[in-house]
């Protein structure tokens, strides 16, 4: 017979206890998570700590690249990392829904286990709640995150100046891609680019004063360049040749009339950095297996302040606005 | 006409930049979450941080005595406190169903910051998912909680010693029966105990040394016993008579069919103290209003080790098993 989830699960009795031992302590093994409290008691060295979340309804929960656990820790891990911390601590919220066979459940907790493990990160607290069928979908993630500060750079959005150059680590869009290929059935080579971008970063901002650093999840390029060029009032203009979009998911987004640069990703990071340092960067981004397809893509300007553009070769110029996004649900 | 939340509002484009202008950063205002960057930079005093989470799907999302947003903030303070930690920090994860009304979404908002302010917490960072109708319940909440630890004493649940004696600040299972009542449409007087318990707490540990503590939440008094006598390996004897519980929610349970060590509080804490300091932490407790219906109501035993067991006044005993709780779906 196959075992699944039911509501006593989400009811902090004896079946909940099962599912923590069974399942959470037994695949998220460590020192914090085996105490079994209310919460975990962590030694945090440094003085700044950076503290951030994201919940995932991804749709559907397996796909080519990566699956919902995946995503989970790497989103989390992402926007720890794209703050200038190194991530430690994870926290997991999990919300059931009645009818989740036990087993898929197992193969998501094997997944978390094993990326937080790939990303230097251990699970150490968390909660489990079990809603009625029809009101969830298999299953929801929350993951809350720990990370610290060990450098005196700190990039945010409010610190792009004009001259700056705009780094991206490699193709865009390919986690939308591979999402939107599975749900419409669209045949093609689409994979998410789903990865842990803590260690790359790290590479860079130990050794250069990166002004603003952002993980362009969600709405994508556009939705991150519109929000970095408000925060920082200022212009950015893209060179729209030197954006790395791989030829599939161009085709892909003009079949389902989308704009590329609103395509979600889910191992990417855009840095903008001083015009001085921005080829030794490159470099030394492109040495990481994550960064071999990086680029720089566009530059800073004082003027139009608040706006995102992209120019072609032959001096062509077009708005990318902030993304309305209403044909990418649950996409992460 | 009456504005709801589309997908749109969850694709991280437009709409989700507007919920996140005119609703988090209005009604949750602090200088952390209007920074909007990736995470949040913290400075957390102390060197031992406590780290806690829970998600929220309790139905329906308003009941007397509470919402599902006080709930939200009082339920990861409370395990941030019964830790030994002062609460600080808290994440905000939504998940929003297709269909929620705005208004209603904004009164949730307002009802966490009103919580958050009586904690004395920041709600610093968050996240906000929408999924189709018929995908979730209106609303699901996650928060995640950081506090700092500035006493020596830290409870644990493995450190009950024979000979400790078991107190609780008042009236057991109010929480659960208020949503019982409500669902089940029963009329009478019921009211959830919804309530941040960090200065009660405070009040108590920085004075005593409190061996084991705990927030009797889903599986009552219940599971949180069954659990500490398993992790501390000790027996726990109860008193029946000494039990706070309003006559109205034994009757509610009796018309249910449910035992009433297993219903569900969101206001109450488990102290479990050495006996010499018993009577004193009570005093102390007694004069919270918090606490003003306090009581000891038990006491550690050697054996049998495990178990936990009710007694009482002719000395009938009767064990209390981890409850089952298939019957008490989405109580918080
Ligand atoms: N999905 C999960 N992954 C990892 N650990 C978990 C998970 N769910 C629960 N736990 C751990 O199991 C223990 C019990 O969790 P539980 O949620 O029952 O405690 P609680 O938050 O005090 O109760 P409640 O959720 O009713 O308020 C905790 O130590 C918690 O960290
Ligand atoms: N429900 C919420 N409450 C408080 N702040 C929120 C909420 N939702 C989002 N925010 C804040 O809005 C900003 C943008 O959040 P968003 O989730 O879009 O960023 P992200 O996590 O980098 O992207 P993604 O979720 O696509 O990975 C952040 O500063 C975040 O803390
Ligand atoms: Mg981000
Ligand atoms: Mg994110
Ligand atoms: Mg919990
Ligand atoms: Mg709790
Ligand atoms: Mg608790
Ligand atoms: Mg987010």
């Amino acid at each position: 017979m196959m075992e699944i989830v039911t509501l006593a699960h989400g009811a902090g009795g004896r079946l909940t206890e099962r599912l923590i031992e069974n399942l959470f302590k037994k695949y998220l093994n460590n020192e914090y998570l085996q105490q079994g409290d209310d919460g975990a008691v962590l030694s945090l060295p440094g003085t700044k700590v950076v503290f951030s979340t994201d919940s995932f309804v991804v749709n559907p929960l397996f796909f080519p690249g990566g699956d919902i656990g995946k995503l989970a820790v790497y989103g989390t891990v992402n926007d720890l990392a794209v703050m200038g911390a190194e991530p430690l601590f994870l926290s997991l919220g999990l919300i059931l829904e009645e009818g989740l066979e036990l087993s898929e459940l197992e193969k998501i907790i094997q997944s978390i286990a094993q990326a937080a493990e790939k990303a230097g990160v251990k699970i150490v607290t968390g909660d489990t709640k079990v809603v009625e069928k029809g009101k969830g979908d298999k299953i929801y993630i929350n993951t809350a995150g720990l990370g610290i500060i060990n450098t005196p750079n700190n990039p945010s959005g409010k610190k792009a100046r004009p001259g700056d150059k705009i780094l991206v680590n490699g193709y865009l869009g390919d986690h939308g891609a591979a999402i939107l290929a599975v749900r419409e059935n669209i045949p093609g080579d689409f994979t998410s680019d789903c990865a842990p971008l803590n260690e790359l970063v790290k590479s860079i901002i130990h050794e250069y004063p990166v002004h603003a650093m952002r993980d362009p999840s969600r709405g994508g390029l556009a939705a991150t360049l519109n929000e970095i060029a408000k925060q920082s009032n200022v212009g950015i203009e893209l060179w729209e040749e030197k954006v790395p979009i791989r030829p599939q998911v161009k085709t892909l987004c003009g079949y389902l009339g989308l704009d590329v640069y609103a395509l979600a990703n889910e191992g990417k990071v855009i840095m903008i950095v001083p015009p001085e340092i921005a080829e030794k960067a490159l470099e030394k981004i492109k040495a990481h297996p994550l960064g071999k397809d990086a680029a720089i893509i566009g530059e800073v300007k004082e003027a139009p302040a608040g706006l995102v553009y992209v120019k072609n070769r032959i001096g062509g110029e077009r708005i990318i606005n902030m993304p309305l996004g209403e044909n990418l649900p649950r996409i992460c």
